[in-house]
């Protein structure tokens, strides 16, 4: 009890929020690090060396467009957009922390994405010929992807953080992710193209196990910097529409060529159109005069892209897409009514861009969609070649039958939720040591702190009109 | 006369904006159905679909990448960014309509292309074999250019209806369309890539005759709320960007596999970068001074690329696409000047966006120009084989030659305009009804009626602002 | 000596903005222009003509995915994001000049890109047959990389110059980059994938030394509009992403077919990753509390994208391109604090957007990087066929061994700075004329000079606000 004490006292010192040695210094050393470790590991593969025009030969390949980068780079550039524009603008509404929302969410992204290149590498792309790491597009994919998983977290954070909290959860976050999806993906073997399990359902519990962790009392204090100004929002709508866009992109990108993709941006194109419609429609009833609220339809729109991760590369059905996409939406913006305010009142757990609503729901119910779609698989829909490639029925899982593969992706949404939740618990325990720089309870959703003003900001410049004004006032008044 | 009277009065009852029960109950209901229809009718098709692997067998495909998701996935994508934050951003103009531009753009969209899937199916995909729409990315790309019409039509009542009535609207404009799609394309058999005829000028009309029933006399109590800020017009940019930087993969999105894409991909490129020009000179020609104004850079320099839809798959030459962007640059800046002013006062339309300059006439000019083109093609430009693959003469139009299908195209223009005029007037009846929450004529172009504002929204947040000031000079002056 | 005096007073005339007469007539005549040339000069190539059909079968192409539409048209996508969005926004961070930087960009890229597919036709594809230029998509590609070389111009003078200067400007800029482009590529036989050189070096020096000849003494009279406010510095960060994201595209797009696209995407991609790290170390670091400045995130972040041009499609190896991402995150920070002021104060070259730090310097050493990586190439690494390929030792190249293009690459980096700096010279001469309409030094940076100001904008909105205010409380007071 005494160590708990006086690890208490410990993170309750005052804070100091000057990270100009720190910021710097991991910056400096874990890039360092990376090129290290890509110069030992880190090599192209056959389709990006400049030897694939005799591997084109030797494998009698007829076409350089049957090069992987051709099938996916279209996908990978979509998703691209997704995690740099789409988290960074989606986090912009709050009135005074768009430069952190998509400042941080680019430094970590940087970060996170050279760092799972070489976890993931290592875990399932490691040649056993030299021990090399080879990569290609699908790797560049996987790890925007990872990182996902990491800005996913820093929604449930975002305001109350400094940019070395979110280095280091980045690294944790990355290096869990790597090890969860190669239990889930490769030991359990459950399918899981789009992420709802290995990218959301994980993401969101280690971001919000954080957030519990590193619960501020006090917070109300910076309770004014809590909410949006008009244009604020319409900047996260930028950030709303290109994730909502691209997820048919994201749930197709590294999907099986051919049918594959196609019908996983069907099923999800069709998920995400049902979900808008039933987010509004709640968010209408919510209110006395069924006026709408910007924050569901920025976040809970997006609902039924998450759900229909896991089960898009399936025969899931056009309707079924609607039916997963229908029900998102009612449930996410819900949670934002009546989840998102009890879980602060009464789990202590601050979620300040409810990704709980977003990305935890959505993504445990994508996770069991998934289990029922894939448990329910008959060689009648699939055709015999079809069950065997969509779940992937080849080498070791010869003797896999659909109703087993439902129970190992049931498997695998309680691992990535253990993940998730212990893996945050660890992490937020690191994370309350007072070394890290972050904001006191007063100051929180305040770019000031870690960022240099302009002189002509926002409110500063309307100062300097008003003393303009009342000047010209004053002028006319006695004049 | 005594039943119009009556429907007058009935109409002119005071305003309810209250949409609680409507908008949700709308939802709701359209979505299930929809749920309903696609259970019934909508399946994937081959390409698709698990047995995609068998039909490559069986038809001989050598290779995945032949599947036609990789060769429209690109395109429809770019399409899509163009619906949601093209079309969104565009109307975001208005000094406080952000929200409603963007937000029931999105709606709107999501439930229109749903409908659309359905619609266009029954005309166009209908499997004889089984009775199911069998979709794919195609039908997704004519889902979302369906989709473009209505909310073409949208930017003409921009601000004056409630989201309610743009429910009803587009339910009615995508029947519409697609009616007139299959009359146009299949019935008369005219060549439509880019929707010249099928989007642009049935869109058009269609809203320029809603817009027109629903002509309110009082719209000046609203005036001081019609025109722009400064950052809105920059997020308007955007939209504006969007369409004209993605209008090339418009125009190719579903014209023929190969030379096709290609051609009508650079003719629309070029078209475009000429109206930029036109636009900016007879804009700057325009002001006293020689200033440019952003709402002809907004809105008019995308003319060429409505202009040059029909003709973009022909071979319309390089300079031919040059020669319609310089025509509808000018004539669309012109429409701006003199055209919107004269049609709200004399002939009581009121074209919040503007879209007969941008749509409207330049889709008008697109038809014409595609008829012209199709009756000039011959043996010697297109080649024997390229003739006959680019207009189609196959089937039943085996003995279609290009003189007569300079006709058809002409006759494909008058179907559109007939159904946008003809189908607006008759949607616009019904919605004058008295039963859609739609705002009064003094509330108009207000997100305040159907958006709840957040505390510290615009003007709010001066307010609060001055009266902090005013404190502070205050306790200055005393102390 | 009385002739250069004669010129500067000739030059030191009162300005007049008014472009009324002179913004339309350049944009008519060039456009006219254009339409002539265009019709006696362009067609469309093999495959964007409607005898591809019979080119397929006379070339023994199985199969219309082999069409280099589909091979490029994704990338040109992205390229043209980055020329209208990226570039665009990248620049609307001044407080009041975002419809200038959106607004010119837009018109000199879209009167540029028709300009530089002549010039780079006349030189690259012109049909020794017939005399005529064939395009294509490879075409439009390049167009827009020209364009984007009078872009990078553009940063430098943003804000100082009228848009009859800027279309001058890029008349001259993309001569002389097609020129410029022509001896490098094809006389001397360097290869410069993503520009580093032809693009970066030749457009920063050409900028620069246009803004050193125009350099405006009393330009502090206007100081108090440099600077942002805090949303347009969020406005400015779209294009940041944008090229970010983008710039795998950009340094991909050309580049070989297979392996060649697909390496330089990968070591573009991780450059940038890298920069993003330590350009945010060195930001942090140069401020008293570890503060970073948007300044730098807007633009030092995308020095490793401008660096890694040239050798992206060589083997540069995964830590190669992180080192020289590492390095130019550094340096271009550095400059952004140092040199810039330096330059300004000491040099008289003011530099508005820093391209000294984004593109000049970067580009430098990507040209460098190049140079040392093609001497350093051997068949151990590239395969024989890789090596042939990748610097296409073919032709009357055949002879050429690694080392010597060494020399070639750094042959090629003097010569597209030769064509910068004496280039820009002259043009900028051109432009110290007094008949451009430039703006007086006290109101550069200011929209209002070039565009109609919506009744309703910023500041102006303010005082209406103020006085709406004082009026509410007087009537509280006095009620």
């Amino acid at each position: 009890m005494g160590c708990i004490q006086s690890f208490r006292q410990c993170c309750d010192r005052p804070k100091n929020t000057n990270v100009r040695i720190s910021l710097p210094a991991v910056c400096f050393v874990w890039q360092i690090a990376m090129i290290i470790l890509f110069g030992i590991f880190i090599r192209y593969n056959e389709e990006s060396d400049a030897h694939w025009i005799e591997h084109k030969t030797s494998k009698n390949i007829s076409s350089n467009i049957e090069n992987d980068y051709y099938f996916r780079y279209p996908s990978f550039q979509d998703v691209h957009v997704m995690i740099f524009v789409g988290f960074g603008f989606l986090m912009t509404f709050l009135k005074r922390y768009s430069f952190g929302a998509v400042g941080f969410n680019f430094l970590i992204a940087g970060f996170g994405l050279q760092w799972a290149l070489l976890m993931q590498g290592w875990f399932h792309s490691l040649d056993p010929m030299d021990g090399k790491i080879k990569i290609g597009v699908e790797s560049m994919i996987n790890a925007d992807f990872c990182v996902a998983s990491c800005l996913i977290a820093y929604g449930a954070v975002l305001g109350k953080v400094s940019p070395v909290q979110l280095m280091v959860m980045t690294l944790f976050g990355v290096t869990l992710y790597a090890v969860e999806e190669y239990i889930i993906l490769s030991l359990i073997h459950a399918r899981d193209a789009g992420g709802s399990m290995v990218i959301h359902t994980f993401g969101a519990y280690y971001g919000l196990s954080i957030s519990w962790m590193l619960y501020r009392p006090n917070l109300d204090q910076s309770k004014h910097r809590i909410g949006s100004v008009y244009h604020s929002d319409v900047f996260a709508m930028i950030g709303t529409l290109f994730l909502w866009m691209f997820w048919p992109s994201f749930n197709s990108a590294i999907s099986d060529h051919g049918d594959g993709q196609h019908r996983a941006a069907i099923n999800t194109y069709l998920s995400l159109a049902a979900t808008v419609l039933t987010a509004l429609a709640i968010s209408s009833l919510s209110q006395k005069t069924g006026k709408l609220d910007m924050v569901h339809i920025q976040n809970a729109t997006l609902a039924g892209g998450v759900a229909v991760g896991t089960a898009a590369e399936f025969m899931l059905m056009p309707y079924g897409s609607l039916i997963v996409g229908f029900c998102c939406g009612i449930i996410s913006t819900l949670g934002y009514i009546y989840i998102t305010p009890f879980m602060e009142k009464y789990l202590k757990i601050h979620d300040t861009c409810g990704i709980h609503n977003l990305h935890a729901m959505p993504g445990v119910i994508g996770g069991i969609v998934g289990a029922i779609t894939a448990a329910a698989a008959s060689e009648d829909v699939y055709g015999k070649e079809g069950l065997m490639n969509t779940f992937d029925f080849t080498g070791e899982w010869k003797e896999m039958v659909p109703t087993r593969q439902g129970g190992h992706q049931a498997a695998g949404l309680c691992v990535a939720l253990c993940f998730g939740i212990g893996g945050g618990i660890i992490v937020g325990c690191i994370l309350r040591l007072p070394i890290w720089g972050d904001a006191p309870d007063n100051s929180c959703f305040d770019d000031e702190i870690y960022w240099e003003a302009e002189e002509g900001n926002g409110s500063g410049n309307y100062v300097y009109l008003f003393f303009y004004m009342i000047l010209e006032v004053l002028i006319k008044m006695f004049l």
